[in-house]
């Protein structure tokens, strides 16, 4: 550790400005008592995260239930970075759904990378954002660890 | 979706392998019901994931507990990359562990990046390694998405 490091806690808006110029992130969500992660795409649809997927998969399963979304930007080589967390709740669309909301969200711009048929589209509606970076204190840089989520 | 692109599935020899390249990852796990993921600097004893942190942090309060370690190499331009997920109990290193263990953990070279003192080494006892990529039929390069995990 160095002692001209120091911990920055980003704004809301910062956090969302970040999301908004990203389209991979990490969905996490609890599957048979362990939190997973699984590297999806996504797009922003205003503050909400929507990622399409198919029906079978382990993202659809996580209709109704707390998950988080993580997006970062991690250089090991010069230990600096960032990272945003986002705390929600995921919800499937479904025909019961507003047609607006449902338009909005398969027009949101989130295409998967693997093949397969994706035929469902979950939105992770927020209940609150965060986001670390660690600085140095010449503002030369930053860097991201551990303690920025303490 | 390309017509070109096939899901692979990566051995655990290769998942190590990644692992052992890698020196910064993500922690998963459960507080308060959220799926939460924490970046963190690690290193390995073995196949068991070293991670450094402070006594009263989040990630201290997953002793005993569930957890999943991800790493992932992904690229958006290309729509290239691979991810390993360990899923595993989570274990602090305390006096009452066989000296010969907790030397090891401490040398295993964990560093993290941010400051504040770094007192506790958590332990992540692996139950299972998997990776998926995507990857071209004509073997030009590799993709990685959703469905890789469902």
């Amino acid at each position: 550790m160095d002692a001209d490091v120091e911990l920055a806690t980003l704004s809301s808006a910062q956090c969302v400005r970040l999301m908004a110029g990203s389209t991979v992130g990490r969905l996490g969500l609890i599957v048979d008592g362990y939190p997973l992660i699984v590297p999806v795409n996504f797009a922003l649809d205003r503050d909400v995260v929507c990622v399409r997927t198919h029906s079978g998969s382990l993202v659809a399963r996580a209709d109704h239930a707390n998950v988080s979304f993580e997006i970062d930007e991690l250089h090991p080589a010069d230990r600096t970075g960032w990272s945003v967390l986002v705390r929600g709740l995921a919800e499937l669309v479904t025909p019961a759904h507003d047609a607006d909301l449902a338009d909005r969200t398969r027009s949101s711009g989130a295409s998967p990378w693997a093949p397969g048929e994706k035929n469902s589209w979950l939105r992770i509606i927020p209940h609150g954002i965060s986001g670390r970076r660690i600085q140095h204190d010449e503002g030369s840089g930053w860097r991201l660890g551990t303690a920025a989520y303490m």
